[in-house]
């Protein structure tokens, strides 16, 4: 391969306390488990299939295809998160595993490029027939990210290549042209992996093609009317007959609201910033904004979950947050990680690192138990076990994790998002370096002409204090801009003991240290982190006259096993202290808030079902965790947003 | 017809200016339009086919059966209010409508008695195939109490020959015999129509057969199962596989809580009360105790709506009682109505006529607007038009009024509620007279040996007072029982002027008043009626926190075209003081609730999502009004639960 560029992103050890055991979790649980499953090694599971379907595509083995038609992304997300986990953990074992996976691709690969076991096995003659509703793009997208991070991460190429055939094919696919199809994926994902591959490649075409993808979606008439009425299918959408669902309803520079699926919503927006960037787009930059303001302003989570119902796991309407209705997927979250990182390439500005931090501590981390075997696909805000189990308008919301499901988008996509969290902290340009994120770690970047190390110590999110070294390889004039978070109402910055005046130098949420730096410079951020009683904008239907918990940017929540049941009968008091503290040994190590509360008092009532007496209340002891460290003890009640008087 | 029972009911003439504009509805529209909408007149609606369905079964018109499998039960529902609203409103020409109909059933009547339009025009090698799914004992069931109405009313006999023929039929074909079908229905509803045909005509057969489709229900093997396998049909039964649905998981004595369907469970339980009073069943009667005593304390609205789901319009358990996404199906509500009747017949207790008034003036009359031209199916406690609208889980409930639907079950049988609410007002046996309800109204019952004239005067449920005069043909000793409601918790009673000692005969929440009456003696009831803060056992989760306004027995709601939007922002304060006005010229006349109240503004957050900051409040005024009466102007939010601090 020749015009592979050569530009390596900088390489981040991650040493974080809070991280690293996510990551430890992620190479020592779930990517082995993930294998096993993958490889229908699992006892008690539905065999994934997803290996077997590449064997039987390479010809090594004889069957049927199996599974779902997007069963090939299982394979390429488990890849994807090897090959991040071998960034930070090499791995021989592991990585030969993955090569073997490789090789098989290779067998598999069809002469023409096309390589996607559902079409190359079951049904050939469907190939490119219904992007609408099949997922060859988007399986091609997933393979395409889990090329580019192998080749990135191991410096071998024959993945890498094998994708650019791909690509090449599907580029040879679609178009403009008259004789190509003047389609686009129903399940966005490719276009961003394009992105990705015209970084590492230095192609062109891909870029351009991720730019067809974007700029053809929605237009008029519309391409799955058109393959639609070829197929001969006549039905309606299931969708309100509305191609809101895939976010083709319009053309994307004519959306305003997210709507529709949201992880499709997240990856699309993903690759719009991408474009935006790459292509000095204004017009799509200035739709990435409209749509992150709808999004963050008007339909996120206060875990940074989004998805507001299941009926197609979907966006709702503004300021439609219901909390134990909710969606809010695990990968949905993860796709707003993505989408914020991309914004912060275009426009550095606190807006999107937040909701960044919040989804990273929140929405996330809650999609996995702290062992790594057990799994939420659905992360509501509030869990009544009896209610999620029993009634059907629940029944997605499950009370407990799960293992590893029959769709297992979730596990894979949190595996390479753990893996790959170095890649969320720091960016920079030739005379500025950015710390978005706080976690212990070290990098080298490239400015003003030289490597500069810079080396992060600190105990967050649990302490209200990063460390922050930077050495340069001889003194230099630069620039380190370090994030003020927005949830933050009081900062202080040292540099090597001295405090700066913060708001002198600072812009859009970040401080700006512009001056001559030398080996052994010390930034020291303290963060003042008491519990801040949230509140929902009284727009939101399901929070009035509650309160969340939040602390630096930890979402808490209170549990049945601290609580007793019953949580919605719990108050915080106005005027309650809240006590912190730091538990080592617990959860995996985590700062847990305690105070004191009303629980209105249940034994009065006897068997009256209404009654015009008065409510009685005990005084009460509340304890609060993380909500992402939520039920990893015995299932029960689970509730962020507490009524407060 | 030799064998009919002489004995007839009382006749209550309805003077009462709440119940008569409600009769006078149902007499001048949801009559004549419902006769319009089964004759497929109704332009913008789609055809019933009902009455051609007949024609066609008759041999008058040629034609295949259009509607649902239970298409005839519109039919009956409606020659039911018919023959209820001749009753009160004697009216030759719709008497004879009702008469061409029933020739049009004479000609239908197969040779052996049967009687269903479905099965004698569509699929007549079906009969008796499917009594799980289909609806034919249903419909007879409709059938039988119509017929019996309109003999009650009109003395024509003729309806009522065509039911015992076919309920001959019924007979003949299921009974424990081996060679009969050992089954039941899959709807109850003929159960308690064979107790009605019983009771006017005094054969046995009726009562027995009804007797045994109560008690054959839920035995194992199960009869549904028997069935399925005889019709070669494998698949598992949609509702979770459970005859709960239908009330046939267990024998109905083993039964302890309220699950499935609530319609067809009112149905079942009013017919259990009906015979545990018919055959003094000790057993049964405890079954429906126990029933009762889950379905009004813990499975209940305050509004006396029941069927906290969606799916299966269904029970859920106990104490998930949500605002938003309860079913609350009008016929529920009705079916509650009948049931708790039944309670009565067999023991006079508050219990049961408190939820009779509570269903009556709340969760019933919600179903039907002040015109008679528009319908809830669906009546939940919390209602935001975009939400309803636009939310999947919430697309059952529609958020204002519809016309005729294609499943018309609520509009007719609210119709036959209301045409019959004289029904509900008094009972007697030779020596006690019991007053249930306070309705202006005049009727004549048998007491000590002669006939004794009631008349009550009030302006109930708005004002306090009942006046209720008693004229016996000439002096006697008996006594007269009137309910004093659980609501209150004041209340004087006069006879004469003179007031008696409560305490001294209250029993079951009756006041007992034995003596010597007299021509023109007269009772006056006071009840007090402050506006009374209702709260909901704390185990309920959806009204922590809240309130629900109620005056005497009904329940008020806050609707957004008196208090503006986003009404979950209103605050109830503790202290606030109501007023109460009634007002003649609004809403057909009602009594308006006013407070003081709060409201959190919303104009501080501009477009934060989430913050720290502290809620500010405003000081508004709160206006609310029945339950109701809500929808009755231009279309917007409701809530029944408000917030308290």
């Amino acid at each position: 391969m020749e015009n592979v560029n050569k530009t390596k992103e900088s390489f981040v050890k991650v040493t974080d306390s809070f991280w690293r055991s996510r990551m430890d979790v992620v190479r020592d649980q779930v990517i082995p488990y993930q294998w096993d499953a993958l490889n229908d090694r699992i006892p008690d599971a539905a065999p994934s299939h997803a290996v077997e379907n590449f064997r039987i595509a390479a010809g090594e083995a004889e069957g049927e295809f199996q599974g779902m038609v997007f069963q090939d992304s299982d394979l390429m997300k488990w890849l994807e998160a090897v090959a991040y986990s071998l960034e930070n953990d090499p791995n021989p074992e592991l990585e030969s595993q993955a090569d073997a996976v490789i090789d098989l691709f290779e067998k598999a690969q069809q002469e023409d490029g096309y390589l996607d076991t559902y079409f190359i096995v079951k049904e050939p003659e469907k190939r490119w027939t219904n992007l609408r509703d099949w997922h060859e793009l988007y399986c091609a997208g997933h393979m395409i990210e889990a090329a580019v991070a192998y080749f990135k991460v191991t410096g071998k190429s024959k993945f890498l290549d094998i994708v650019c055939r791909f690509a090449d094919y599907i580029d040879s696919v679609f178009g403009p042209e008259e004789q190509k199809l003047n389609g686009y994926p129903g399940h966005q994902e490719i276009e961003l992996a394009l992105v990705k591959l015209y970084r590492v490649t230095g192609n062109e075409r891909y870029l351009n093609l991720s730019q067809y993808f974007i700029d053809e979606r929605g237009k008029q008439p519309h391409y799955f009317d058109i393959e639609k009425e070829a197929r001969g299918d006549n039905r309606k959408f299931w969708w309100k007959d509305d191609y809101g669902y895939l976010q083709a309803h319009l053309p994307v520079r004519e959306q305003t609201k997210a709507v529709g699926h949201s992880v499709r919503a997240m990856y699309m927006y993903t690759a719009m910033a991408d474009l935006a960037k790459e292509i000095q787009d204004e017009s799509l930059w200035k739709a990435c904004q409209t749509l992150w303001d709808n999004v963050t302003k008007q339909q996120m989570y206060i875990t940074g979950g989004i998805g507001s119902q299941e009926f197609g796991e979907s966006f709702s309407f503004d300021y439609d947050l219901p909390n134990d209705l909710c969606y809010t997927e695990t990968c949905a979250s993860i796709g707003l990680v993505f989408w914020a990182r991309r914004m912060l390439e275009y426009k550095v500005h606190r807006d999107y690192a937040d909701v960044m931090e919040k989804a990273l501590y929140n929405g996330t981390m809650s999609g996995m138990d702290l062992d790594g075997k057990r799994f939420f696909y659905v992360n509501p805000l509030e869990v009544s076990p009896k209610t999620n189990a029993e009634r059907k308008d629940r029944e997605h919301a499950k009370p407990v994790r799960q293992k590893w499901y029959a769709c297992a988008c979730c596990p894979p996509n949190l595996a390479r998002l753990i893996a790959s969290i170095g890649h969320y902290i720091y960016s920079a340009n030739d005379q500025e370096a950015f710390i978005h994120l706080y976690v212990g770690s070290q990098t080298e970047l490239d400015l003003a002409g030289q490597k500069v190390l810079f080396s992060q110590q600190t105990n967050y999110p649990w302490d209200e204090t990063v460390n922050i070294k930077v050495t340069p390889e001889h003194p230099a004039q630069f620039t380190v801009a370090v994030r003020i978070p927005g949830w933050c109402r009081k900062a202080t910055l040292n540099i090597n003991g001295e405090e700066i005046d913060l708001k002198a130098c600072l812009k859009d949420g970040y401080a700006y240290i512009h001056r001559l730096w030398t080996s052994g410079d010390q930034i020291e951020l303290y963060l003042h982190m008491p519990v801040e009683r949230m509140r929902a904008n009284p727009k939101v239907r399901a929070n009035a006259g509650k309160v969340a918990l939040q602390r630096g940017p930890v979402v808490y929540c209170l549990e049945g096993v601290d609580n007793g049941a019953d949580l919605h009968n719990i108050v915080i008091p106005r005027e309650t202290e809240f006590n912190v503290e730091f538990k080592q040994e617990f959860l995996n190590g985590l700062a847990v808030i305690t105070c004191k509360g009303q629980r209105i008092n249940a034994t009065l009532w006897e068997d009256d079902l209404y009654s015009y007496r008065e409510d009685q209340v005990e005084e009460i002891s509340i304890t609060a965790i993380p909500y992402y460290a939520w039920c990893n003890r015995e299932p029960g009640e689970m509730m962020v947003w507490v009524s407060e008087k």
